[in-house]
């Protein structure tokens, strides 16, 4: 593994460039102190003692077209993610479905039910749209934490200890390459054991940030992370843990079925390690936050940039601006 | 108008048939109690002394391809009229946005803009795919009532009254002949009032029943509630109200900007009337609930049936199940 190589094709990836778009997007909607949360996993809407957290994922059209009943699963999967990252507890889902066959319906909503079995959160109600020219999923869900609890991505600090909690027990998904999957066939209750680490986490106040990892892959979605908390961080390529059978540009590009990317003060960090190992799944200390904007691979003495944020930008959104949307 | 003709036509009318696909979808997920609230405008999740509404909507891919702005905005306007169907309030919303180009883009977060304003509900986050071979918008949201003023489609009763509101000061929107537009060139201030009469008339409790009127037009939409309640209705065409420079068949399928149809007991009626009409809503008492499980239009003797639901099937979804979702 060359360093630099392998920043430069992680800078290049789609999973990460296409974020772009936020920008724009969240430009339009962030007026009249609103406050978005946007940055986040989920928007943090006030409710009292309680945080209210409402997300929204999408289903790649490549994806749909692959494998549709793939792709029922991973709405539910991608969802579930969104609530367990901001260590909230998911109170259930709602889908809008575009199809235009019979056939991609069926297996789509058979999919659906697997994740919906897997991980024991149900879909409360949706809207269906059965005469599309294309198949389209979007599924949105509700979360709950106590408000004092919420996991942020903005809020790492240099000195904070980055730790990857992964299922490394997976296999490249057989219809989609970019798909480590480890929750398909594997026990429900291990599974949600897994998703309740960030639970835990939270509630115990363990964590100074954290992210699941999604489609821009381990380094991509700490750069989102990073981004947003305005800091930057030195990964330990040593430390960091990689399917024998997998090359890195590979497994660092990949959506894993269950990972996230954290970062803790030192002093937590082998209780937060602990943690995780509890709820069964692999935990490493793979880095460190730093103050200089950006994120930087590290093996040795050998060093290479993926992300300047002087230069770069992920998301574009900067540094994360308010938290909080207060509309009730 | 012959009313036998008109109720032929109403029956077959796309808006009301293409929800057939709902009963099947129900019956993947409707198992293990999960008790999902479909047939409802909102899913109703139990948090304590609250009920919390979520639902979610996209918007039909014809209306996305003729009028991305017009898409935009109807996002927002029919993500509204569903809490406010319930008799909640609106929190928030959250979007999947996919798009195909840039200028499809701009001219979507333009209406959803529009919208936004209008209705004074934000967007708290969302997803985008900004390169799909297609434009889908789909949005969800997320209200909060007090759990004994919820209004539900399902629990309309023989003997209660059927009451339209609606504001008849509108046109047909210049780029969709089916929808009713009364919200795009009004002011937002009157807007929400009307919004607001269905909040008011939850926390007086003097509904029985409840919805607000979309795709399938007025009598499409009362024919979900009767069918999702096990009643039946006669509706009054002489009460009927209809802008003078429409014929009956268009009228009556059209989307109103802001429209709702209820029931309540006879003793309330007058001040179902007048608390619509303190909110600038037009409204009318159109028609009376039965036992028989049929939808009527009369009109002095002539009568025509344009739903007999031992015959047909609107959502197939037949009188509700459990309304909860009791997961926290």
């Amino acid at each position: 593994m060359k360093l630099e190589i392998l920043a430069g094709a992680l800078r290049d990836y789609l999973g990460t460039t296409r974020k772009h778009t936020i920008k724009n997007i969240v430009g339009i909607f962030d007026e009249k102190g609103t406050n978005p949360s946007f940055g986040e996993d989920a928007a943090i809407i006030d409710n009292g003692e309680y945080a209210l957290l409402l997300a929204a994922d999408g289903i790649w059209d490549k994806l749909m077209r692959v494998d549709p009943e793939w792709s029922g699963y991973c709405s539910v999967l991608v969802n579930v993610h969104d609530i367990a990252a901001m260590g909230g507890r998911p109170l259930g889902m709602v889908d809008v479905f575009s199809s235009n066959s019979d056939e991609i319906t069926q297996r789509v909503l058979k999919g659906m039910k697997a994740g919906i079995d897997k991980f024991g959160v149900p879909i409360v109600g949706g809207h269906v749209h059965p005469d599309t020219p294309y198949a389209a999923l979007d599924v949105a869900i509700l979360g709950i934490a106590k408000k004092d609890t919420v996991i942020y991505s903005s809020t790492a600090k240099p000195g904070d200890d980055v730790v990857l909690a992964i299922d490394m027990d997976g296999r490249v998904h057989p219809s989609c390459d970019l798909n480590w999957d480890t929750t398909f066939l594997k026990d429900a209750s291990i599974v949600r054991q897994q998703v309740g680490s960030m639970v835990e986490l939270a509630e115990r106040k363990m964590l100074t940030a954290g992210k699941d990892v999604s489609n821009p892959g381990i380094i991509g979605t700490l750069g989102m992370l990073l981004e947003v908390s305005g800091v930057g961080a030195d990964v330990d390529m040593s430390a960091m843990p990689k399917p024998e059978s997998l090359e890195w540009e590979h497994w660092l590009k990949m959506y894993p079925g269950m990972g996230f990317i954290v970062t803790c003060k030192p002093e937590n960090t082998e209780q937060v390690l602990d943690i995780y190992r509890n709820h069964k799944l692999n935990a490493t200390k793979v880095g460190k936050i730093v103050s200089a904007p950006r994120l930087d691979l590290v093996k040795g003495k050998e060093r290479a940039t993926v992300f300047d944020f002087t230069k770069h930008e992920i998301t574009g959104l900067g540094p994360a601006r308010g938290r909080w949307c207060n509309n009730h």
